[in-house]
């Protein structure tokens, strides 16, 4: 990895799909509102610019948006230091950023967790004398931790694929709910990254993909990224699950997570716990593959986590066209749902495999992951 | 209702929606792949125009399907009449239409069950001496019992309603699946006729509507006809149906059906078994309305129902434009699921209220229905 003054960085670790990069002009980030039609890629010159990016889901997924995060601080600290402000009024406006990052979605932990990680740094620079070199050192500093949190990101999910792997039975079919693939991501996977590292040992492993209403990230997402990969890909609507398990297609289970509470409880994308009901009844294991950074010991249970209501316009309207008399019908449009632990059989993660009771294996991996 | 010769005939039961009607002229149905954008209706003058009408789904639902079967075979009586078949010829003619129309869909036994009865009638024809008052006579017969299908229906759908609506708590929040309504019926419908009558009791009772991918029947049809009929309605995506329990927001589920197995086994709109189980785990009672027409007691078990696999445009193409890449990916699409008896909580006929055990529960309401 090379990191040069004004941020120029390239991610040296393989992957097919670049989700998203800090470049010397900004942010540049594919845009997934787009795909599987157009691949294009826009750069995003503000921490506003960024957090709009995240709101509208440019960039989406809980380690993405982390890293969307962290980059946009590392703008903020671009442009405040270009604008020459003074020592305190630089402090102050990289922190007014920091929550205007912060709040751009409720849900997934891994923003917050990313944004308190460049606060750390930016909170030891503070008491230092101001002067070139410690504005150079300070830009380089949260360059070189933003630029971190991506490449262990990668090697993370690598990792976590790999353990994940052991799970996958020979020939496994896998069924999946929305994307937490490389577009998720820094660039390999959670969920989809298991996938991936059981695929490249065992080529008869396939996947189902659930639609994923109502913003289709599992038909626009998960299906172009397994099949550029050349990862089989079988897409179902949300309520064939049942049907399919019924019809003993599905050997397991693998989602991502936006939030995973102290006690095991998973917040995840719409849909999630209806699967994991469904899979309960059919004694089909259900995994969840997340980072340590989406692990919120701080929140106890599910009952605690934030649920984003997101517009109604996502149900209600399609390529333009409504689907139903747009007026006088109400809308309900939660963007994320809570599996209780119960239903959980293991949590995947890239310090290993995590087994209920969560309420001490979660903390034990933690511990375990500490330099 | 008044008859005549040539088959003109009006439905003189009161309902907002004239889902399909018998005229001079054909098979005249409102066209319901342009709910809620247009109100159009198209007149269909041959039977194997009605069978394509049935298998696009621009008439769809059970009972609706079984109406359109048995208008189909007074157009084929038509027809083959008017042509002035052979005596011998003209029954031979009927039955090869019946075929079509008996084959345009397979899951919904209301469609065999209706042309069946219309045979039954052709049957006591055919020993007759052909002479043009015979077969003034068929027509009329054939006219008769196509239009008192439709009017049964709509009857038994009312009464059903009056059953259904003592299930339904004060300010009862209802869930349902699909379109089980007037759209799918003679006019008035069955889980949301048990609505209708419930509303009629009791207006602080609402209703929360699954979308019902792919085909979006509750995004299109059920927000239509409710809002039409004044009755609050909310819409939601299938996989939410879990988050909306969990928060203590549904009272009861009410869906229509397609085929009911002897044992009440019961197959009906993709997404209903996922619904059922969702139900189960929270304790939410989970109803299916049908007309004794849907229950098929030669089929033993859910097992036996042939399931439709549909067209994989339905899943990866929206409003012309494609959702995935769509030469790559494979594709699931059964139109219909089955929900184990054990699941459902009771069954809601013209003829009363089926509990389980449905072997024999299910019989007994039959011989009640007997005249």
């Amino acid at each position: 990895m090379s990191t040069t003054l004004m941020g120029q960085t390239t991610n040296t670790l393989d992957s097919r799909v670049k989700t998203l990069e800090l470049t010397c002009d900004g942010v540049r980030m594919l845009d997934q509102t787009r795909i599987p039609h157009d691949v294009q890629y826009l750069t995003y010159t503000t921490p506003q610019a960024v957090a709009q990016a995240i709101q509208t889901m440019v960039v989406r997924g809980a380690p993405a948006i982390g890293i969307a995060g962290a980059f946009g601080m590392v703008l903020s600290t671009r442009l405040h230091l270009a604008e020459n402000s003074t020592w305190e009024a630089l402090f102050s406006a990289i922190h007014q950023d920091a929550e205007i990052l912060r709040e751009s979605r409720p849900t997934a932990v891994n923003l917050a967790w990313a944004i308190d990680r460049m606060l750390n740094v930016l909170a030891t620079y503070q008491p230092l004398e101001d002067s070139p070199q410690t504005r150079t050192d300070l830009l380089e500093a949260f360059t070189t931790l933003a630029q971190s949190i991506l490449d262990d990101d990668v090697r993370g999910n690598q990792k976590m694929g790999q353990y994940g792997a052991t799970l996958i039975p020979k020939g496994g079919k896998i069924l999946t709910h929305c994307n937490a693939g490389a577009l998720a991501t820094g660039g390999y996977g959670t969920a989809l990254g298991v996938v991936r590292s059981a695929f490249a040992q065992d080529p008869t492993v396939s996947v189902y993909a659930d639609e994923t209403r109502p913003r289709l990230q599992g038909a626009r997402l998960t299906t172009w990224e397994l099949i550029e990969d050349g990862i089989p890909v079988t897409l179902l609507t949300d309520g064939m699950s049942g049907s399919l398990m019924r019809a003993g297609k599905v050997d397991l289970v693998i989602v991502g997570a936006d939030r995973i509470a102290a006690n095991g409880d998973v917040a995840n994308k719409i849909g999630t716990y209806n699967l994991a009901l469904v899979a309960k009844a059919h004694n089909v294991p259900f995994y969840v593959a997340a980072p340590l950074s989406t692990l919120d010991l701080s929140t106890l249970t599910g009952e605690d986590i934030p649920i984003e209501e997101r517009e109604a316009s996502e149900i209600y309207e399609m390529n333009g066209e409504t689907l139903c008399p747009v007026e006088q019908t109400r809308y309900y449009n939660p963007a994320f749902d809570v599996t209780p632990a119960p239903l959980v059989a293991a949590i995947i993660t890239e310090a290993g495999i995590a087994r209920p009771p969560y309420r001490e294996s979660l903390p034990q991996l933690f511990r375990q992951a500490q330099p």
